[in-house]
């Protein structure tokens, strides 16, 4: 059996609402990427008995326990002498720990207060883990088969516990099987019909690897695992297997490894020295605050016009009144005017120019809610085509932006293979 | 006893840290505001062993299980399967989960796949739970004092569930204490100094009352929430806490009971006839996106001009060489200009205009990261301030976007009360 572990979060706030559980996201991946997969999560309170009873079963079950959270200087954080009780241990003062504390504390100007002194109180049995990051130190121990490790619940001070010492601490201590992940994007394709794609593919995988299906809207993740002892011959068949699935799926694929549309964008147009305008309607500024979202956009993007109302179309963008009376501001003319005055006026490389009816209001039969037209122009010419994204507000804004990106991309593509 | 509840959340995504687990803290809210609080959240992989033992303890212990995820129609998700089978059931197909999918595959223009067709297999002794927003639908059942519910991971989807069905069920279902909940909304002030200004008002609380500080970037909600069995005895106490509350931080309160920003500026907007426009540069057209997230904002909201690059600061908003060379693209002057251009150009009664450092670079010793000016402009005049929002990118952009709507609704308010 391969070794295993489990996490246990401890804290009322993430039972009533109040705090969304993101370390547990975080020590999943790590874990998993070093051999030691989580299997459970478990979030309880703050409650000595319920700490006893959850961590005995977790202990019955896994090689790793992590417990995060319950070790604030305040009375409402009772983990640390649960822990201490439950392993049978004395508290007793580290020097070490309240070193750090003083010195913390020197930094940031503030004088030592008895509940910090108490948080210098270790369980006598423990592995002291050094926190780097705050006044509460991590507790290992190794106890019957299991090691159980408990840390803050402030994620930059357990992620900071979590790499200086328990994941090398672990990697030292299991010997664990190799584990690869492949994860590949795709864009236009529900769930389902891309799992019909890749039934046959599926089936025919080598047993030791998997395949798993990760949507949000408008997109859907595919993630490739597998395990084995030869870390050359799992990189040579994942390979071979992420070959063969984007061939398979080549019209709805993107890019690898969770990069977003608009960073790949970004890395598209910087590196081909290419600049980016947008002329939105129905997208409202979505795309334009998607794109400024990466880190040195500026290199590439120049700006937007929002045109909300007709006149702005107008106004800004050379759309006519005639225009709009004969085809509707939601048409092929409009939104191709739309983009081609944006690339002009911009003196950008390419535009993008959305117009479409978001909803829930302003639908027809000839144009219901979610009709949206989306154009590209560049030096080249104008591309534009319609969607139906459906009859959800938020989604249809989602969804045409990321189509309108990955239209782009096509573009960009496209223009800069074939000078 | 009071009851209680718990949440099983299903899919290796969580685990292997691909997804953060947003439902739980959404369904933590809402069950402990309907008086069946949560009391444990527990993440499995989608596997039948673990779906079934993780169930028969949970009904152990809780009144309510909430299982999400692993409902979708891929073969790596075996939760209906392994339900059915734990329910001792028999999957027969439904006729109204089949129409509805059939709809709801039209309007997107897909066709009917089989594994479509599967999602309209349901456990012929469960209540099926109609799901608005897709296609797999929710599972009831009510089994030795237990109530089991099983709704898909996907958040909008299982919301709407929520939202409709399983809540207002539940809550006939289960004769909990009337519980009043007010939430405040405040924006400028983090929670630590929230706290301290109120800690006395909160000491005085009655017994059968709370407070809990809920904070998000740049904002925090604040909870007052009372159990009683007199409806008219807490609503009647619980107008004279909201009262004195928001006295005492009236200088950060802006509203009540989760409403944001833009939809209050917009109801603001409406009911004065008024109209708005935008000229973003640090924010990207995020303020622009935030406006017209509101349904019926084409009403008062005409369009941006999204500034990123300097160029089109000078193109369409009269920002001169000369002012950007003296006083940089950060600073009154320019963002004052933008303003003004803004209002008009696009002829409306208000304008907003924002520039600032949202990082990683392009900070200075004067101007570090973070640094934003933000002007609202009227036929009134124009009002601009400087902020300090931090290092981190996105938090910055969030920041200076909830800022300037925040001293929009101000401005609105002064000029629609004097006049």
């Amino acid at each position: 059996m391969n070794p295993v572990s489990e996490i246990i979060t401890i804290g009322d706030e993430l039972l009533i609402g109040q705090t969304i559980d993101t370390n547990s996201a975080w020590i999943g991946e790590k874990m998993s990427m070093i051999g030691l997969p989580v299997k459970r999560i478990i979030s309880i309170s703050d409650n000595p008995d319920e700490i006893r009873t959850f961590l005995a079963d977790s202990m019955q079950r896994a090689d790793v326990v992590l417990i995060t959270g319950g070790l604030g200087p305040t009375n409402d954080d009772r983990t640390k002498t649960t822990l201490a009780e439950f392993f049978k241990a004395e508290l007793v003062e580290d020097e070490t720990v309240l070193e750090d504390i003083l010195h913390l504390l020197k930094l940031r100007n503030f004088p030592l207060s008895a509940l910090n002194r108490a948080q210098a109180l270790v369980p006598d049995n423990c592995r002291v883990v050094h926190n780097p990051q705050g006044t509460a130190p991590g507790m290992w121990w190794d106890k019957d088969g299991t090691v159980v490790v408990s840390m803050p619940g402030v994620p930059f001070e357990m992620k900071a516990i979590m790499e200086t010492s328990v994941l090398p601490w672990l990697q030292d201590q299991f010997k664990t099987p190799i584990i690869l992940h492949k994860t590949i994007m795709t864009i236009g394709l529900g769930e389902s019909n891309l799992a019909s794609m890749l039934e046959d593919w599926e089936k025919a995988l080598p047993s030791n690897f998997t395949l798993a299906y990760l949507p949000s809207p408008g997109m859907v993740k595919v993630r490739i695992s597998g395990t084995g002892d030869s870390e050359d011959v799992l990189k040579s068949t994942m390979a071979g297997l992420t070959e063969s699935l984007v061939e398979i799926a080549k019209d709805y694929f993107y890019g690898f490894d969770d990069i977003s549309l608009e960073e790949l964008v970004g890395h598209l147009l910087t590196k081909n020295h290419l600049s980016l305008s947008t002329a939105e309607s129905c997208t409202g500024g979505n795309i334009a605050r998607l794109v400024t979202r990466i880190p040195g956009s500026s290199a590439y993007f120049k700006g937007s016009i929002v045109a909300y109302a007709n006149e702005i179309k107008m106004k800004y963008l050379d759309v006519s009144q005639k225009m709009l009376s004969e085809y509707g501001a939601v048409s092929r003319n409009v939104v191709e005017q739309m983009a081609k005055s944006c690339l002009l006026h911009f003196k950008t490389d390419f535009s993008i120019a959305t117009s479409g009816i978001a909803g829930p209001d302003g639908g027809s039969i000839f144009k219901p809610v979610g009709t949206t037209w989306i154009a590209i122009a560049s030096k080249n010419g104008i591309l534009s085509q319609c969607f139906q994204f459906g009859e959800h507000r938020e989604r249809n804004v989602v969804k045409a932006s990321q189509t309108a990106l990955n239209m782009l991309r096509i573009e960009i593509l496209k223009e800069t293979i074939s000078t």
